[in-house]
């Protein structure tokens, strides 16, 4: 059999590949066969002049573009991976998947994208600079505010993958450095490389990536953190002992390179008093558990490890999850049909993972299910019997008598690996729960919402997600081992400490949050949004009369004046059948606390302000879609008069439409200049 | 003259002084004149008693409180320790500190006190648990939600200090602690810590804390990271070689500990290319620096170290600050008449400063103005003289011909010491910023919103805090070198790496946020908040019948159905005013991409909502103050109906008042059950 090929890097806008027949260089092999597939080595690459590619060309390509266009190339980058998924499918069997688990690497990637090219739309705004919190005001007479803006920073984001979901993982943190404007600069773990290699060339060639956005480096990168500096940012899956040692290099520990980790947990799994033999909830935990010990050979960092489980209840759990495993596990090769179950991703990892077993009945697991020989499997062409050849195990479980061994709370076998553990109270299970040392996630199944909160607020603290399991979204639950890109992923302690996607959260870890003081003007200048204060204008045609294209923020209208009368606070009363005492009992009204007497309905005074401030003629303006922070100040009497100034606060255009947001500043004062009610309008404009 | 006490520490409820005359203690003497004040020294104390303590008795007494609870207790703390500040201010002068000195430490640590009661109360729900973000809905029919919670860390916040502001700096780390529901342990500064034991006296015999919530360690603590664990929290403030050590044990590293630290950064401040000679904002810039060279005699972290000019207003600048010099400064004893900046710390910080001054010029930087010897100064009792009793210092200026000398941007003289660096275009003077490596405040005087935006693109990933000083904040600018508690306070890189302050953001860095995935049900239970889809009851009295000890979370009302009428559209634009097109012209509002015809004006339909779900009779709901989130789903055509269901959402009673905000979840929809518009309701609601 001939060596395969060292797989390429792509590095300063281009493809390369080390000179000759690399010595040092990997070979990567078909998980379930053990053929060759290719080989993995970076000898001679350029990584200074990768970083500095990044830092120059990449910074530059992504900083000419606005939170929405990145958005948008997001969503293309995603159909383009989608029309080629079937060569990533292929792919991705080689190394153990099945299509289950291909599905949540690849589909699951393609999701991360759109779901954050969705979110950086409605959440950002099409801009470059994004506000975080509100104004301050930091002067009395309103001259001298305070508020935090994100920018990017100004480097390179160094992602370091794990081998488990090649795609997913890579995309998960490609996503939001992208949106924020950050080039990223990915490695892949050795024993997939080739399949994250395919998907960057999936994405290259669509020709939709800015110059400089993206680079692979697949292989090793030694030195590469004597090279990183301020600005620069690490994000790290992987093994807990490998964070550590990134982490402690000088560019980390003291030169302000960020470095977030995520790291294989040993994630619990509650069920809870309530939920005994029988009940929905028994069935449901007993269902996940066997998916999260079989989904992936057990080989995600999300995976439970630990069964915490009424005492009374083990032995029921044990019989239900074996019956489960025997109905429905087939463990094979996955391009065999009707396999259920895949190889690990390398002999290397088998032999980690039995050790690792090892070690956990050397702390006082028994083994209750599985054991730790060569397991009969279904090959490719269906036949069936032992595949030394492959890289499989089949579902472990152990039994550990005491609860609080250390070996089932820090020891973990990276496989289809589980161990049960007893308790009699649910602050016990809580404590049982937190000895895990910090963790990715851990699930309770309960349908008691009393044991809910308090094991929640027992383990929150330990925990980056915690999923409540029941009747009731059984069926719809997302399921304890899937991240989904809207929640954070990670976790504090020994889950690495960081914290991944969580919707735009990720994206503001690629960027810098600082305070900016100054007058209202000058924030209003750097944050492209008007802040009250700042110079207005009312010249010219009224601002509903204006595109998107014409209008400019701080464009004004200023309302003539209107005075309320007795009569007409009756009137809206009688059409609206908002008879609210303090509207029309002048004496009840007056023992109210905040009222003078019969005042306005808040209702009316905003009805009448938009009357005051619309222009009502077909124009620019298309829909008033919403309304925001209104808050009544000031109660207006009979006799009082309003007029409100309406100003064009901040102006989104989308992409993809021919119209875009303009949020206006509605303020509403009385005849003594008062104000009585802020809000913020939100409308539809068209661009021209 | 007979050795004074060794200072007591505060440990496990009690006051503790080491036995016997300790060897190791440090003597701390006045700044001015080197009279011995105090013994600082810990030999023999039970650290980890001092630890266990606070994860016990003191994480249960402050878990007994909600965030208001422990608000509203901040603002006695503040009031109490208002009652006794002249103490404070007498122990404060004996550091070296002026009167001014003396107010920014003690008057902001109040400050901070009080911004916090006021943003915990205004900011944070009166209960436990903080809901970060909005809910997410993961699956279709809305049965399996994610939502982020932040619960407090589960340990103890070890707040480690330095000596420049013992009130302020204390304060600004326990407030947030505090309010978050973590226990602190403070360990003061040596040279300060006589003023910092005799604050927390003051607040320990105020009789408010909580059991354990404030320890005190007057001294070392050897050995105190070996005792930290997951859920514990370092806040480091100091020097940057400091932070490095602590940072780099195991239990931060590996073990799951929190670290942030605030380090002294080489700070900037840019006078813009507009501000020339005879502008106000030139004369700005010159007061600002001449104030943070003098202000705490130089000793502050966030004092302006790098003044970046004009090359051509570089001989224009010096000639200026010293006439302000001449004219303004009086360096002398705190305690005399007239004196405008005190002494250095102590004799010790004297050396240090003037060795890194001939580091600078070593470095390339040439004085031109100060020097290095025993100034003139007034002493306390009027006469002048020099005094090398005292650690005085007078204000140093250096310029550096070459602007990108590696001295100037790396060593830091922490004393009245500041050099001035030329540059020729605004891209020029970021990129000089940006060589300090990360700095905690970088300010830039300009009139020029261009140059403002210009530079702030720059160096913003770079600061932790920018401040914009024109003609128009000059007078109510807070100040470059002051940390203002409603934003961050700390910056990237050589600054630390960390936040403090920036309101809220500080409570929740010592909470941890976990997503929790469930059913509407159990994220009501768990968040205390309702949730669309969880159960909710229409049943009793109306809601509005209910005071706040009889309403409960998913009490609801829902309306009766009511048509809308072309009649009542046109009635609603007559009444308001509100005529545009789209309620208006059937023609024009077809053309519009939202509407299907004539629709019904948003205003109405909340108005109309209104009238369907009031209670209008006196009662509990005391006023409508307002209206959140506000979205039109569905347009309104003559001939629909609307109907609406109104849901207890969020009860938040005061602790200071009769009364409380009730969040109302408002639903309306039409005939086909369609959504047309959501949003919150907020109301005031009595009691009782």
């Amino acid at each position: 059999m001939s060596e395969p090929g060292i797989l390429p890097s792509f590095v300063k806008g281009a493809w390369w590949t080390p000179d000759g027949a690399e010595a040092g260089a990997a070979l990567v092999t078909d998980a379930s066969t053990g053929a060759p597939i290719a080989r993995v080595g970076t000898e001679g690459i350029d990584l200074a002049g990768a970083l500095d590619y990044a830092r120059t060309v990449g910074q530059r390509s992504l900083g000419a573009l606005t939170f929405h266009q990145r958005a948008v190339l997001l969503k293309q980058l995603a159909q383009a991976l989608t029309e080629r998924k079937a060569e990533l499918y292929e792919l991705s069997s080689r190394a153990g998947a099945t299509k289950a688990d291909s599905w949540v690497d690849i589909d699951g990637g393609l999701g991360v994208l759109f779901t954050y090219s969705s979110k950086g739309r409605r959440e950002l705004p099409n801009a470059q600079v994004y506000l975080d919190g509100a104004a301050e005001t930091l002067s009395k007479d309103g001259s001298f505010l305070g508020r935090h803006i994100f920018t990017r920073l100004p480097g390179v984001a160094v992602q370091i993958n794990a081998f488990n979901f090649p795609v997913w993982g890579a995309l998960e943190k490609f996503a939001p450095a992208f949106l924020a404007g950050m080039p990223t600069l990915v490695k892949p773990a050795t024993p997939t490389a080739f399949l994250a290699e395919a998907m960057v060339r999936v994405m290259l060639e669509s020709g939709l990536l800015p110059e400089g956005s993206l680079q692979l480096v697949s292989g090793p990168v030694p030195g590469l953190f004597d090279l990183l500096r301020l600005g620069d940012l690490v994000a790290f899956t992987g093994s807990a002992s490998t964070a550590e040692k990134l982490r402690a290099n000088d560019s980390v520990q003291t030169g302000g390179v960020r470095f977030t980790s995520e790291t294989d947990s040993i994630n619990a799994s509650v069920l809870g008093p309530d939920a005994v033999t029988g009940t929905p909830e028994f069935d449901a935990y007993v269902k996940q558990l066997v998916t999260e010990l079989t989904a992936k050979a057990g080989q995600k960092c999300t995976a439970i490890r630990r069964a915490i489980v009424p005492e009374a209840l083990i032995g029921d759990l044990i019989a239900a999850v074996r019956a489960r495993i025997e109905e429905r596990v087939v463990i094979g090769d996955p391009r065999a049909e009707g396999v259920t179950m895949g190889p690990l991703v390398s002999a290397a990892q088998r032999t980690e993972v039995l050790r690792q077993v090892g070690r956990l009945v050397e702390g006082g697991g028994e083994l209750v299910l599985g054991g730790l020989g060569q397991p009969t499997i279904v090959r490719a062409d269906g036949s069936r019997g032992a595949a030394p050849e492959g890289a499989f195990v089949e579902p472990i479980l152990l039994h550990f008598p005491d609860a609080t061994a250390e070996a089932v709370h820090t020891v973990e076998a990276f496989g289809p690996v589980a161990s049960i553990l007893g308790y009699t109270t649910t602050a016990e299970a809580a404590r049982l729960v937190a000895l895990g040392g910090g963790s990715l996630v851990t699930s309770v199944a309960t349908h008691d919402p009393e044991v809910a909160r308090e094991l929640v607020t027992g383990i929150a603290a330990y925990n980056g997600r915690v999923l409540l399991l029941d009747r009731d979204d059984a069926r719809t639950s997302t399921g304890h081992g899937s991240p989904v890109p809207h929640l954070v992923h990670g976790g504090p302690g020994r889950a690495g400490g960081g914290e991944e996607l969580g919707g735009i959260r990720a994206v503001l870890h690629h960027m810098q949050r600082t305070a900016i003081q100054g007058t209202p003007d000058m924030l209003t200048a750097i944050t492209g949004v008007w802040h009250p204060g700042a110079a207005a204008s009312a010249e010219g045609p009224h601002p509903f009369r204006r595109s998107l294209a014409e209008l400019t923020i701080g464009d004004q209208v200023r309302s003539a004046s209107r005075a309320v009368t007795l009569d007409d606070i009756e009137t809206f009363a009688a059409f609206t059948g908002d008879t609210f005492y303090a509207h029309m009992d002048e004496e009840a009204a007056a023992a109210n606390p905040f009222f003078p007497g019969r005042v306005a309905h808040g209702y009316l005074l905003v009805s009448w302000a938009a009357g005051l401030f619309v222009d009502p003629a077909p124009g620019p303006v298309l829909a008033n879609y919403g309304l925001e922070n209104l808050r009544f100040v000031t109660p207006v009497s009979p006799g009082d008069s309003i007029r409100v100034a309406l100003t064009a606060k901040q102006i989104t255009p989308r992409e993809t439409d021919d119209y875009g947001e303009v949020r206006w500043d509605a303020l509403i004062t009385n005849q003594r200049d008062e104000t009585v009610a802020t809000y913020d309008v939100l409308t539809l404009v068209a661009k021209h």
